[in-house]
């Protein structure tokens, strides 16, 4: 089983978790191929955490995580914080075959996404 | 005369505010029709301010700007931030035409970005 993990920053703000939530929901929506599960999960402020949803995930059998870091840029937290997550699952679990993606600011498709809200305005 | 600003967030960390400012030369490369100029401005941490942005850009000619919110999330910098500013620069220069466009996380390709990020991973 394969799961995909979505990771936002978390904010205080209720509505913006509730927006990366809805996100997922979308993603589910879509039954993107390859994956038996979506999630959500908060590197900060907000909860599920990244730990408790890959634990959740291999209590539910999967062996195979992909986490998605939900940032513009690459700041600390992708370099550094998320990968640090990563590499203590890895030591936690042994058999569980868990990466990251590049984060959504480095996706080849951001520019195709800003030229698409700036045409016609 | 029209202009393209995007608005980030600013960091302490130079590389993120590269980043964007990176983000712009490869819009510039595009030649994105309808447009003249193309500028990064920051919300704070980082310079140029968005203020500064608009001034330059009505120095310079302009006479009609779109603000394009590089954000994730409808947080507060984007409900009310970015549009406090929007609505000052339209009574400091009532002739300018300004708006913004809807925030990175609204736009309807963020799916597609996900989804080309979560492929055959």
């Amino acid at each position: 089983m394969k799961a995909l993990i979505v990771v936002a920053h978390g904010s205080r703000r209720k509505q913006s978790n509730e927006e990366v939530v809805s996100l997922i929901e979308k993603i589910k929506a879509t039954n993107i191929e390859g994956y038996d599960s979506f999630h959500a999960s908060f590197l900060e402020l907000a909860t599920p955490s990244i730990t408790d949803t890959i634990e959740a995930c291999v209590n539910d059998g999967v062996t195979s995580i992909v986490l998605l870091p939900y940032f513009l840029n690459s700041g600390t937290h992708v370099v550094n914080d998320i990968p640090s997550i990563v590499n203590q699952a890895k030591l936690n679990y042994p058999t569980l075959d868990i990466h990251m993606t590049k984060h959504i600011g480095a996706s080849d498709l951001m520019m195709d996404l800003i030229l698409s809200l700036s045409e016609n305005k």
